[in-house]
């Protein structure tokens, strides 16, 4: 456990991870005691009643404003382990789903459109530069990762700097959204958090690798093989502050540290975060190791088809609400839930 | 199985039997190639790729038609085997809150509005007279079942015109809905639908009995005492649509019948067809004996609380959607869900 009263001291992250309070104890017993006087059995919402308790003790109020309108942020990162053939989609295509994301042409665009929930795309590491659009954030801190199965994927210093486009992009979107929802983009970006995962958890990297979109067997051995070698360079697991940005910067991704900093930054603005898929989950492993306080303000959208993303959710306690063998990231599987949530804040 | 060519001929459950045609797997197919042409992974969308291919043979075009506006029906009935003590509950609150459905006071109002969904209450077997009221429909069969611990809960003529309640209701919502959702009120239905899936699966009455809306101890072993009982009534799992008659009939609830009417009416119009908790799984059970067919246009909105609602999906083959842990009933768990099924049609 971390012995260091002010990590990251004088920097974004430092006061952040400062400013992260614990729910409302009060505001959250007032939910639950709302709900146990309305006419309905005591705890007849199942799952719902505990949302609807942790949105108020998120907002500190009772009943909870309404998670309305939601915005998702979708970092987008290529990776240098690219090259070790861990999957069969050139690496361009994280360039062109950029593209395509800006455009209002994928599948989270469409799903976000339904809800009247707002999308941001923030290119945070993408290998080849993006073309300056509305809706696109350039806050490239390098050009992808270097190959996280030879060496460091990062610097420590470029780790942090990603965790905090990551707060930026929350506080920002916090101003004016009831929820933030997090997505990803990054050609093969569930190797790296499936190495997260292995170094934050413990777990075996046989169980914790998937098949990401696809992969088949030849390739599922070598991506197991990979996130062995790199999980092998992290001397345990993360224990304080500055041990979790240096396994984050060993094996991790641009966007998985952006969407660090995403919960960090919501869970500073005492706005509910809502975790799509893998990403986003081992992300939520790192920002857990860097405040554990900040998992207080996070909800799991949903269980997806990848097999480390379970693990993740689990080692940080928390029950997703769908789960229905996604496997498609963007936001898409987060979006699918928001009705869900907003359902429990109606609740109250 | 069934050997009758024409069960029920000359009724109204009959001919609907009759009118249920199986998927268009034409369209099906069309739906599933559409969706491997978008710009995603093949399958990466999971189970809402079976729902949106569901929906287009359901419909027999592709894309399916949106599934809105939805329609829900709270069927509502009363069960002689209160006598017993197998609830907490007083009989009367199922008439007032038939009568909080009809005015609009109930969780299922508050969902349904928020979807842009109506609300039809039916009256199908309430032990107390209703008031009439607009939203209300009197099709009272008899004035609740006869206590199924010690006889027969109706006689098949009674069953028979309760599923066709069902039908009724069914046939006038799918004019002008797109999809039709199972709502359910009725003190003790949950005894027996406990029943019903104990009868049509072979389960445990232990293993499918559960606390319905707050059992304690001692009530749930009165609970499942009961069921065993009534169970054991029942000469062997239905193998004919008599047979499932006969068994609705002597373990059933009026609410149950006209569930299952309801299913079989959805299916005849080709309109898919939404189910809630236990009350609805047990009737589904019913209506899959009844019309085997006639599962191929149901969805399960969510798995509950109750231990023979799982039982039940299980041995329908269907998955559900959601898994919250929800134990209300009134057709909330299954609104939802209708998010879900929503964005599965604007997938296509």
């Amino acid at each position: 456990m971390s012995t260091d009263p002010t990590p990251f001291a004088g920097t974004l992250l430092g006061t952040t991870i400062a400013a992260v309070r614990p729910r409302d104890t009060a505001a959250e017993q007032a939910a639950r005691d709302r709900l146990d006087r309305m006419t309905k059995p005591p705890g007849a919402l199942g799952v719902l009643e505990d949302v609807a308790a942790q949105l108020a003790g998120i907002a500190g109020q009772c009943p909870a404003p309404l998670p309305t309108p939601a915005a998702v942020a979708v970092f987008a990162g290529d990776h240098g382990v690219h090259a070790q053939g861990v999957t069969h989609w050139p690496q361009e295509v994280t360039a062109q789903m950029v593209a395509n994301l800006v455009a209002g042409g994928a599948v989270v665009n469409a799903f976000a459109a339904q809800l009247g929930a707002d999308v941001v795309v923030v290119d945070v590491g993408v290998a080849t530069p993006t073309a300056p659009a509305a809706g696109l954030l350039d806050r490239n801190v390098r050009r992808g990762t270097a190959d996280l199965a030879v060496g460091p994927a990062m610097t420590p210093e470029e780790a942090r700097r990603a965790v905090e486009v990551g707060i930026e992009v929350a506080t920002t979107l916090a101003a004016d959204h009831g929820c933030l929802v997090t997505g990803d983009m990054g050609i093969t970006n569930t190797t790296a958090s499936a190495a997260l995962v292995c170094a934050f958890t413990g777990a075996d990297p046989a169980a914790a690798t998937g098949r990401g979109t696809g992969a088949d067997d030849p390739t599922l051995a070598r991506k197991v093989e990979v996130v062995t070698q790199a999980v092998a360079r992290v001397p345990g697991r993360p224990a304080t502050p500055d041990q979790a940005l240096a396994a984050l910067a060993e094996v991790g991704g641009l966007e998985h540290a952006a969407l660090a900093g995403f919960v960090l930054g919501a869970a500073a603005a005492r706005v509910p975060v809502l975790l799509d898929g893998v990403i986003a989950g081992s992300a939520a492993l790192v920002a857990a190791a860097l405040c554990p306080t900040a998992l207080e303000h996070v909800l799991a959208g949903h269980t997806s088809a990848e097999p480390g993303h379970s693990l993740a959710l689990r080692a940080l306690g928390l029950r997703p609400l769908l789960g229905l063998d996604l496997r498609l990231g963007e936001g898409t599987g987060a979006l699918l839930a928001m009705p869900l949530v907003a359902s429990a804040a109606r609740a109250l």
